[in-house]
């Protein structure tokens, strides 16, 4: 089974961290790639950059999806989630939806823990989106931007574990969901520390991946992932197929 | 004062109708500039076309938008409105938003009146997202696309009308609001069939960027619409600038 | 355009006020009359008041709505609201609704900033009403009675500022509606204090008045806002009608 | 034990019907006293008449109120509710609330039977007003205006029974509530043709003050039911003072 | 009118409590027989002792609730609640529901206080499940276990005057509701220190019964309490019939 | 990998095709154990049922448990999932949580088609629990029982795609759970006619529990699932102790 993971930041670094992770608990005979688009925002810290990066997510399906059997997108806004399973003839799952469905699986509750204050809103619009508002405790956020998380991990898993800490203490959380793909590294150091669930989403992402091709299920097309009517698309041409390789 | 009313598509036909029905109803002293981009889906019937027409959108709101006291985002999927927040000097309203907000000053429940019966789901999600859906009676879909809308007024507002009636006599509609810029100038003449409210959400969002703009209010930075961290962007260069002129 | 502003209570200084506040924001054009109904409670500060002064402002619209293009009720329960549709020729609305709805236009989510700790669960079940709970981060209460803040408008001010910066830090809001019609003349100092939009209900209400008469539309008859139907009402005039001139 | 059973109309055969049925059921020792306002709408099918006679209904419950020790307020749009909490020494249930809390205590779900269609939505912001949207399976409506009820019960009851048939049919009831004092005396015929519960409110709302006052419960002032702060009333004087006894 | 009040943990003790507090404010007429089962935990913390007591309280009511005119189960889980609709001859109604009905015609909002925080989740699914989240204002928790209630009243009410004042000051509960049978005798020496209304389930279950009753009310058999299906159940014998005398 | 598969109903066959089910989808290496409680209800169409097979279900894990990786409990009210988890080592998982979880992943909504109608209320409290309400389409009975749909496979197909085709088109279903575990091994025959994804809960349930596994995820202890307190358990030995072998 082949799976894509996409970064849809265009921090090499932070690619990698992120393909290591997914194949650290991948199953034996999954193979993973991990890729980031040629274009787009270094890092995805708010409404704006996750516009650019949904479409340079997508042009990275367009031109590589067909060749996978799953794809997890791996940003915690789920950036383009749902165009993205418009044109994937494979499942495609974002991170945030995986860690947080996983989650119900385990606890009563989840939190997720982030970066910076000012994407708390843009993920509360996200978990009303997938509709799991119930079950979220709270979005507690940060002093960490997400290349921070990169660059000193050390710190960032200080900083996860005392905002973690309060959400189980003032908001009842029971589980807690790594609110930034770069984030996914420290899970099994949190957890050891919090003794409660701590899910990355990106590994979330691959499991689910994994079941939904053992089970044979792919993306519905009644309507809302209908595959986009046949039209012209003026002056469009991914950045992908115009920059040099 | 100075509204700029974008059209996310490149249906340049639908731009211009979109500018009249702008300035049929815009106070004298509105200016309005009715523009496209330059790039994109010649209409939007789903996520994908979502996607892309946002990001042209954006790019409008770049290259022009600090020449305005206003702008429109004239697509019913509200297309980067909140990315848009944190990039345009003057406050955004995107037609969906302006269209059920003040459906909600002259009726108890609105029905949303719109194209093909894939956009549903869409619009479910978006009305979510605004927080609306105890005012939104149903979200009612015809055959028409987008540009059938453009191509046969007569028989769209057949359709329209129809979709409307069940959306009164099932559904508990008290306003209509209507689904897709393309249907906005027939506004008037669905009204005077039905003998309620409806809503072109042009109209609407012209209006309330004119109220907006009279009363000295901008944009919230506290959080949600903060405007984006510095950052590169890589690989990046808006089309507009990159098309010949 | 002539807009009929009813300040439901009896506070003459709170309804000249109120018509100032008014005045200032309106276009050129927009002529506004703020009136008080001829008996009431001095100001409302629970259901009981509400409830006179609904019937008090039903009398003024009875009397008076006929010769005006719209009528904003300048009282943040919005009292009479929903019976002043059945009654008025013209449009209506409240100023809690109007600075709600308009506050979505510029922030992810509001607070109400208000009075005393007691109208706190009156004002939850108006947004609740109106359908907009899950854009309202907070409702803060303040120890300002109505009248004080007509008394002392410096400390009314100082009490407002200090509720708005807890809603902020604590509740997530990105804006602040002004939960009392005497705060409004207050909007813009405030404002300045904060850095973030502060919403007086008037002056929306006299902004969306402003547009619904600019788009032609008028309160859907459906149902929820039927005109009475006609009946006998025992024993009843109106006390403007009753009380010397 | 003394309960006030107050008809918000002035149809005087409809109080009594009202007495006769609070009677009905009442407990040995239980005295009911049914009584209209001396000033309001002959019925209530609205909101300008529910504003009416939510006034006429306090000033029954200030000349009268003391004299007991629990109040029914006997119309299903509950009107003055809450107020009349702020200013009743004794405790008081609305109708509407009471058949829907009792309702719960034998169906999964209710649904409200009533009069005519324009009725609908103001009983549906009623619902979610008391927060039980979640057990009413739906409000369905009939051609019946509220004196319809009096003028001929056995064409209300065919009328009842086949709207309650279809609530159970299509809407998943499993008790019906009549949501109107008219339709009270009908509850046990029209029990026995559907076979599920059928409850009027002014049985239950004379139940539930029972059991309040056998408990030694009374109405909160913490905050929502406070009573008023004293201020003045401005030219007020309760129109049953003002009338010919 | 005979009650069956069924206390569904084993702890004899607490039987008798439960027993004399419904006796007391019983009507008189009323008999009230309380009732352990022969088998189950000595109190019931947790999901695990829920299901446990739930099948020990079903088996109370084959074997004896066809000699009553009412049921009603006295834990605050409402253990087995909907089965024993299913196969209860007359009504039954739990603790929590009635305490939680009841404090909604006092109150605005009531906060559930209870036992041990491990607690807290299991009731926030039952509230939920009882469709009362808009008028829960919190469940706050003490470190009190179900039998500290019965062993140190004294130390039980000083808690739970604690958390109370908690759930006033900071959540808005305008009345408490005492979320463990074995807190109800404690409700009016709480009520005098908090003065505010304070609701113990087992009265408030035992009132509701006496109203149904009165009311000719019984448990609908639409589809959620429908008798069960005739079929096997292999290998079942109660364990009531079971043990010796 | 081990996997402990309880049908919580005595119908020996069901726990063959359950077990059978299981296994076509498990991936290599994960072992199945497809078991039945050695008491308890032929099949479970109710809360009655659902209660007695909840403990029987306990007692298997009690008795199992220790030796598995995880635990799917095969029935589709989930019954005893809370329970399960506080006295399950390992991880458990309900094919009703199941399999609406995984269908998150491929539809942006489901619906549940399930046995007779009296079940539709029970699962519709489950959904709620689960927290799914905005992404469950609808519940769809079919006039199948349990049994029914082992003994003729054919003319459950027929049902099960009747109510699909109804959900779909009059619901907005984009995927369908199969709401029985005696439905699951018709799974991709009902897909291959209705064209869009449906899910076996037994299979999701399944693939959930091998993701966890894989990623070393066990149920949180913070409250809702803590280990049940020690405590005396009066009288209680369980069934699988006490029958012959």
């Amino acid at each position: 089974m082949r799976i894509l993971v996409i970064n849809p930041n265009t921090t090499e670094e932070m690619t990698q961290d992120i393909g290591r992770q997914a194949r650290k608990f991948a199953r034996p005979g999954t193979e993973i790639e991990a890729v980031s688009p040629v274009w787009g925002p270094r890092s995805i810290e708010g409404h704006y950059e996750d516009q650019l990066s949904a479409v340079a997510t997508l042009e990275v399906i367009q031109e590589r999806g067909a060749d996978f059997d799953g794809v997890v997108i791996a940003c915690y806004g789920d950036p383009g989630l749902h165009a993205a399973r418009e044109i994937s003839p494979a499942p495609v799952v974002g991170i945030a939806e995986a860690s947080m469905l996983m989650a119900c699986t385990v606890a009563h509750t989840f939190s997720i823990v982030t970066v910076l204050p000012r994407i708390k809103p843009m993920f509360e619009t996200m978990v009303r989106m997938h509709g799991l508002e119930s079950r979220c405790a709270s979005i507690r956020t940060t002093p960490l931007s997400v290349l921070d998380c990169e660059r000193d991990p050390a710190a960032a898993r200080r900083e996860i574990v005392k905002a973690s800490r309060l959400a189980i203490e003032e908001d009842g959380a029971e589980a807690i969901c790594l609110g930034c793909a770069g984030m996914g590294p420290l899970d099994k150091e949190v957890e050891a520390e919090l003794g409660i669930p701590v899910l990355d989403g990106v590994v979330c992402g691959v499991k689910l991946i994994e079941s939904l091709v053992d089970y044979g299920l792919s993306t519905s097309r009644v309507a809302a992932y209908k595959a986009p009517e046949p039209k012209e698309i003026l002056n469009y041409s991914p950045a992908g197929a115009a920059l040099p390789a």
